[in-house]
């Protein structure tokens, strides 16, 4: 059951479910009897939960921040808010739930998509950029993680499969251009384009929810995924030097302007084609992925984006195209 | 004969052609006698020559800035410049020479660019949108103005045709754009893409070289586009209100920042697509126009961009797929 | 009633009056059974009140964010703030209250300064842009809009008559310096500071609060003021181009900066007084606007303010000159 | 003799006149032989000269910049640029020639302007600053400084009597919206606008050219002004502690923002209306004379102002209304 | 008894003690009778307390925000904040209880690094900046003062004698450069350094809250500052007036940047020095008593902070030295 | 012979002497005969010299910018500046000229110095930071080029050692401010200071000039620095991973903000102290150098710095302690 059919439930209904814990605080009755208020959440939203009458031998403070609990109870609220009484609660077994309730996935398929990933790395000519990107993902344990991992954690594609389906869409843009201006070394900017973001493999873990690491915080995915490159790149033999330093140059300026953390400013033609279609896609998604947050399926103006300082109007409908079908497993 | 070929003549060798005058002084030897300081130009480049001796009765005032000269001559050096001594000089009339030899020209075919638009302006569904489209580009004053205005005086396709050649690379990339994120209204993008630019058909006057107009100057074309498709719009009845809000938001804010004269921040998915579009297009030109006159054939950086605030690093080859074979006219 | 009033009454009086809907929530008891919780406010304060027992058929549904309704009830305090039950609530007809018991008007006499207007026009002596200013003021129903619009939703000249106010505020700046430098020309000057705001009539939209418009949020008075303007031109026979040109110049340019939302920076003598006469008439109303609010009759600091970024100190008293005198309507 | 008109002559004229030294230089005839070369200047231009022949004794390291001197010779051109040369060169003697030939001046009679400030400090009621206005302006050898100083170097009001006329210009303008905003302390607000520039006495040195102090550099006027205001104040007893606190929080803030200058924003009505008076008179007058310097009695468009960062447009006529007459002494 | 002990008694528990008033209400019970809430802190924390039945004839209007309070009452919790509610409640007498409960203080020993100053003191050769220094330090009613300051309010070194170890911070490290950089002028660096922050002294005072005068706020202590030591140098005969300048200099550009709040930038190698080693003492500070004050003894990451934007993260141990063993008086 | 020694020379004596190419072009006469322009330097200025009567059969093409070249010829000036012509020229071995002629070194001796550095890494008492010091500086050839690389091409520490004495100015400030902070971790500070700049071996190319590589363009040394780091760290067993990245977090911040090229600003207590001693050091050093380039042993104000935006007031004496009477070889 997700938080927002609790909304749905008749006040004074039984219900149970998975959630996990966003916050947790022990407090005490005026008796000085101990209850738990809970803070819970799933990907469909959050709720305040209180075990008013824990058994009087019930460890608390085995409940901690992050983990999954299973609860059951009756719909109440308070204040206008949801909150049930719960009459159970535990610790659940990480078997028993789809972790997929807890954080959101990229509508498009994940399978399907790195096929296409795979085959732009086919289509590199450049034999060196072609063994370094095989490096990567004809390593099946860096594969792994990347199509785990998400492109953010707020401001776009934060969601499970967002690093891929970002990736895709910035070298579709990549491609676009490379056709039509020809001095532009392909290989260079598409290779550019795959590798770009590999670092956040490394600044996101994706648990119950989305986090930044300390070392992501400390160094950010531009130096690390340029980091990484170059340890690959290493195992290369005769790997050009100057191919390096305009692979890593791409990487590292394609967030194009100083104030964005880029320690350098596009000076290639690749580097300013990726720091561009990089800001095109991230930019649109990110609208795209605000307004369904704060809009659902209405339509007019979302509150102030807090990173694009606008807020956002629309009056038309969100879509995801063919793969919009795909459903969510119905038995969470 | 072009400026460039001018320096591969020996030292003495007679010429003769057409050239436009950038600068042009009356000075005096010591003797009292008048003699002409002019400094010429074609694309190719530019040089000062000097009219040392005129004829006694020669009216020297007739010669303005911006004036097309038919010149003869000897070949000349001064301080290690090109410096050559007329023998003649006089007024060209329009019809002797060929304008393209002065301002550079998209290398793209005009004609078949044009065809293209018409074939995008087609697929448009929504009918006001096109109707409002075909009331521009079925305007033959319209279209003359339109395929012959530059996209820009100094910083991106800064030649003949170069509005048009921006313009189809501006909606290539919202096309691709629009492929992959389906709540875009592709309709509207491509009808804000197409008409993002109209303005500079007055922002810029064409003629032996590019300029800006005071009303260019003072008005910009942002507002300007806008006033034409308002102007427009109020012919075509029932044009829905809403629409032509969205349109015109969409060209109001396609520099995307207020420090780059949009007076407003883009607010809806179409204007954001189209800004970063914009952007991305005029960039990528704008570098490889800069390489190109910087470098030539050469490899290595350019000096610091003026605008752009780097300088360029280019090893590559300047190339312009099939179109790349289009010749200069050689009877120039 | 006022709500400033309602904090003099003593705990349990009665009271009942005329309030908006500012917030409305429908509730519920835990025994189930709904009740309604509601923000209300008038111009001079807001509270929370609760419909504690609704009769058992109302259809609580019918109240909605922005009506008017009059309600009776007694005074109650929730933790120190006041929260009144209701005995009853009803939905007001529009004659019932006085509209301006909702939204602040200036504190000049709307009727005189318009005339001090009229006659400003008169003293423009280029017939053109006499003309172009008849065409707006001598318009019953643009006249009607234009003196009910303010200048501003929260920042300065935030009611009704202010866009008048702050357009004659700004008209005497202009008319000091214009006597000081004769270079610049009196009539395009102000001119331009009638027509620079006009834009607002379609930016804000003023029922019993003020709100931006759709439109006004996506285009901005500054856009919409000219196309207006070159709409009127267009009717004027043989409007000289460049006079047009200068005067939309001044009004697009009248936010000085870039990043005030002007597209364009002033570069005319005009454009660079009217600028600074704006920001001057602005800043100062906006200093006293959020005295007043802030400080009501005291002295001190205010808060920081939110848009001007320093709190502001007022050890004097907020006066309005002659006009101060004017009532408030006694019977509301 | 003024420059402008040494290129009215024919070449070969003689002439003679004094003009200032901008820049000297020894320099050697390839015999080794030592001759002069001078940049020299009055307010109305600047032009090279060449002392060609010095008498064989001639100590040629005695003429200095800055001093004047007198120089006659025969006009003739090297590259088109006036450069004759001198049979003659002498320094000159203080009261041989007119200063005003090199440093323009206000185009307002300073006597009347003065009065005018006069009879406004009369009209300041409150007796601590009238006593403090007083402690300047009945100090001879205060006004004697006051009324010779420019409001600056380049910018605005550089000429002698720049600080009285940019002075009275800004009272104006406060006094214009003080009576509009009765909020504001006028006798405070006043005062400050008349002292807020005063530290430009020490700011800038006037001799034959504006300079600025090496303690205007390091130290700069709004410092200084505070410093000669804290100290008059310390003489006047018991001058109102928060009065002071107010009057220079005016004069430290006055340049509105901490980019221009300003330790302090504008925290008072007092303060926010002096920072947006002064902007306003300095803009508008530095536009002026812009304009004036660069076209002359000429329209159209000047270059890019260095410090605005536009190029300004002005297409009418360049006057002082009344006290236009005013000539300039023509026998210099 | 401090705030944070209180969290260690178990509900019910009796406590009393002496607590500073932050924000006291009075409010009303549903029968109308009225109590009282209060906010109450010291230096460790801050708690909301209810007088929940004062005696009928108690006049609640006594108490008033900043007065120290004694409390006797009991624990309890509401919503499990600590709100406890209070059987007893008077104002204290300054002599009742250690104002070092409510203030927080250097933890280094005040008397040992005043020594430390006056011996720097000593070390200044040049006489009339050692008078000058002596002006201050030898003046017993300033040093009281001095020795009381805080360097700012809540960014860093915001204690009592913050200003004193402050001022040494910066003085130790320009001593440290002024060793490596001889052409430094050391005297004046030194002084500079001593006196850069001296206006601190009137910018805030200093009561059982740190808070900023409104002096303070309108003036700043770089201009107040300067004025303190452009009196002291006017009694000192002989000043050199350059060496006045350079000081006040150092002094007015010491914050380095115009968005910091000085009015000129650092031009001089002392100035400079005394901007940068003034900038380096007080972020390490501000860093520390952050991550001290947020984590306690915990490792990991801040919140962000308000001023540096950024989160700081902390894996050690916050020591100070030998003086760490400093203790709190016990008897509080 | 230094280009400073050559303005002593009378005109017309002979001179010789090796100088470096800055600039060459072959010209012609107007007969069409070549001859050659050169511009050259060595490290105490730069002048033009004319190889003027080439004999007919010299290669001009064999000269290029960056080659030493031993002229002869005799003092001549045009225009007044030096311009001598030469008799002879001819590019000279590596072995016959001393390099220091041509870029400056250190006044501090660069060997003393680098044992203070290996004392420092001595006192290290971390094992893991001590390993990854003495692989650095254990490793002949990286010190070798350390030794050599300067710190900066023009704003500080432009010369042969600049690095080291740069390093070690950083070092002190760091150990200053580790010894009154004690929460600070000494030895990771300490670590970061000496290996900030390490990637400068690779950002600059020392040969007859200092230049910036296509590298250090396109990466940048706080890139380079991290990558090195990173590489010699791999070869460490069992280097924690958290104490990497600490460390490239202090590397990769210390430029401080993102506008100075910092990907992230540095958010541990050793990290904002690494940034700001790093920024006093080249600060105090970047205005001395420039002082005494543009005063030499004079006094006043040099001209604006173009990248500090002011320009600088001394009037003391430029001064390097007791090394300062390290001499210049003689026999250059």
């Amino acid at each position: 059951m997700f938080v927002r059919d609790l909304y749905k439930l008749p006040v004074g209904a039984p219900f149970s479910g998975y959630f996990v814990i966003e916050h947790v605080e022990i407090k005490r009755h005026r008796t000085g009897e101990p209850f738990l208020r809970l803070v819970l959440s799933d990907k469909t939203g959050t709720f305040t939960a209180l075990w008013w009458k824990p058994p009087k031998d019930a460890d608390l403070s085995i409940f901690r921040k992050g983990d999954v609990v299973f609860i059951s109870g009756s719909i109440e609220y308070f204040n206008g808010q949801l909150q049930p009484k719960l009459s159970e609660i535990r610790v659940a077994s990480p078997g028993e739930y789809n972790p997929q309730k807890f954080i959101c996935e990229t509508k498009f398929p994940i399978e399907e998509q790195f096929t296409v990933l795979l085959e732009i790395i086919d289509s590199v000519e450049n034999p060196y950029l072609k063994r370094l990107l095989e490096s990567f993902f004809y390593d099946d344990k860096f594969v792994e993680k990347f199509l785990k991992t998400p492109a953010g954690k707020t401001i776009h594609h934060a969601c499970i499969g967002g690093l891929l389906e970002h990736t895709l869409g910035v070298v579709e843009i990549c491609e676009t251009v490379s056709r039509r201006y020809k001095s532009i070394d392909r290989d260079l900017l598409i290779t550019a384009a795959i590798l770009h973001d590999v670092g956040k493999v490394h600044e996101y873990s994706v648990g119950i929810s989305i986090d930044r690491t300390t070392e992501g915080i400390l160094l950010g995915h531009l130096y690390m995924s340029c980091e990484m490159v170059a340890f690959k790149i290493a195992e290369i033999p005769d790997f050009p030097k100057s191919l390096k330093t305009k692979l890593l140059h791409c990487i590292l300026s394609h967030h194009g302007e100083y104030e964005h953390g880029s320690p350098k400013k596009p000076k290639t033609l690749e580097a300013v084609t990726l720091a561009y279609a990089d800001a095109l896609d991230s930019r649109v998604k990110g609208f795209e992925e605000f307004v369904e947050r704060e809009l659902g399926s209405g339509k007019g103006w979302t509150k102030r984006h807090f990173a694009f300082e606008v807020p956002i109007f629309f009056d038309g409908e969100i879509k995801y195209g063919e793969e919009d079908g795909k459903e969510e497993s119905s038995n969470l």
